[in-house]
């Protein structure tokens, strides 16, 4: 850990050492040191970011910062995880302090809103790549899964989706839309919010979670699979979502309800939580959101039947060619 | 975790997808769980490989599996942890089969050898991109570190050093040497065996450790900067290190002394770890290594005046003008 092959090891001293707050060891050795409390477990979750692929070149380095470490983040609150701790590897074409203050800045800022320790790494030239190692501590036996959901359960998301993909079609010119629509969306795609409060909120309350990172019904799909049953979800709830596309100006940009539908279902890099959660557990689930001050809507049940179902809101079948998940290959 | 966003789910599942052994929950979910026996730390470590500046793009993709997780597990070593799990995220221009299936075995392989859990990652398309972070066990207040160097302690080195040096100079163009030592010399280079073994052997018995890829000086600086003390070491000693390069052709390549020493002391990616231990611990350090079934030659002492002292045989002042550590950027 930490062998900078930069030639400037104080690289690594200016920007990314600070006194580890919850880790037995931080960065300066081969090694961190993590020790979680008694009775718990360490959650763990990798992430990659790629210039070009998860970010835009042009993306502010601050807001990368922020992101690299959010996309993280939002596994550890799919399983009910506590940050913790991270690890950084960086490849870089070139020492840049113009680059490196503020991602570094932005990248700390969102750290220390969770308490979360930076504790090593690695730091290398190359093409930009960011790769990011999460650690968060759940009580043993805990952790939310994918493969808890059962038929008859309720499922549920939370915030909003489909704005980052909005601003993302902007910024590939395939969508006009009025500036401040614009602005919201790009924060959203840029800076999302992990939803890691509404994880912890729902520890023994939802029966299965994941964070949608590449589209609704993908990674719905990931835990009907996974759990062995299937989803019937009403699009009328899910097409309310997108919460930069509200208001008067909506008429005006030509952007029709299929688009929106599409947006919302299969749009990628919301990084809100979709989970389950048993029918008598409704007050506990809006008892979980209200304390983590996170809006869920419910959209759906779970069903014996394997597969994924779209209804309107009156219950009739709706169908759509955006079944599979967005793919950043496309 | 496991956010293939490849549009190949399938790829995790072909490649990475085995039953975790040793970890609470393994590949599958937003995150892994792992769970530290009683009273003992988890040691972290995260090292980034990138094509052209850590493998050459004609490397067999078995061995640079191999290599990817040896030096992570190298990381371990240098700290007295026994492995784990690790986690892999991958970037690759494109879904090769004809290069994932040796990768993959390669990586599994070694990961096998050490009863280490592959528990989960990312892949994603990108330049070429390989980032493991890797998970031991220590005993709480038992970790090898760089900072507990004393003044009187000898300095040992593991295995030989400058082998993987002589190689890269080989593909650069710049030394020639009969096949054979080239033969020996790459499998070093390509292939180096982390010493898993030497450093759990080494909990209680050495003072500080770290491992060497940069080169022998700079890493071991790092131990005498975290240690606030100096060393002579007798380069005699470390002169005699290079394994691939022993025997009647030596004279034939015109290799001379300087370029031995600067490749021994300064040429990186050696895997090897350099160690301090009291004077009163050295049939404590040969049984170590005698348990371990790694050699380890003793080269020097640590003294309270700072800074790096190199003495020949007679203990006359050695100059070379490689004192910064192999630097890949160079």
């Amino acid at each position: 850990m930490l062998d900078a092959d930069m030639g400037e090891f104080d690289l690594i001293e200016r920007y990314f050492t600070r006194p580890a707050a919850r880790a037995a060891l931080g960065v300066g050795d081969d090694c961190a040191l993590l020790e979680p409390g008694p009775g718990m477990q360490l959650a763990v979750s990798s992430d990659m970011l790629v210039e070009g692929r998860h970010f835009l070149s042009t993306v502010d380095p601050c807001k990368l910062g922020h992101k690299a470490l959010a996309v993280n983040l939002s596994d550890l609150a799919a399983c009910g995880a506590a940050p913790l701790a991270f690890t950084l590897a960086l490849a870089l074409p070139r020492a840049d302090d113009a680059w490196l203050a503020p991602f570094a800045r932005g990248l700390l800022a969102l750290a220390d809103q969770h308490g979360c320790d930076l504790i090593g790494g690695d730091t290398t030239q190359g093409p930009l790549n960011i790769c990011i190692t999460v650690f968060g501590e759940v009580p043993r036996g805990q952790a939310l899964l994918r493969s808890g959901a059962q038929a008859g359960d309720d499922v549920y998301v939370s915030g909003t989706l489909g704005d980052a993909r909005l601003a993302l079609e902007v910024f590939r010119g395939t969508l006009d839309v009025p500036a401040e629509v614009f602005r919201q969306a790009r924060a959203r795609l840029e800076q999302p919010t992990p939803r890691v409060a509404l994880g912890l909120a729902l520890r023994g309350v939802a029966s299965s979670a994941i964070d949608v990172s590449d589209g609704l019904l993908g990674d719905l799909g990931h835990i009907l699979k996974a759990s062995g049953v299937g989803a019937v979800i009403d699009t009328s709830m899910t097409t309310n979502l997108i919460a930069a596309y509200q208001g008067p100006t909506k008429a005006k940009a030509g952007f029709d309800s299929d688009k929106q539908l599409d947006y919302v279902l299969a749009g990628g890099d919301d990084y809100e939580l979709v989970f389950t959660a048993q029918v008598a557990r409704r007050q506990a689930v809006q008892a979980a959101a209200a304390h983590a001050q996170t809006p869920v809507t419910r959209i759906g049940s779970i069903e014996a039947q394997p597969g994924l179902r779209l209804v309107d809101a009156q219950g009739a079948p709706v169908s759509v060619q955006h079944l599979r998940s967005f793919d950043h290959f496309a």
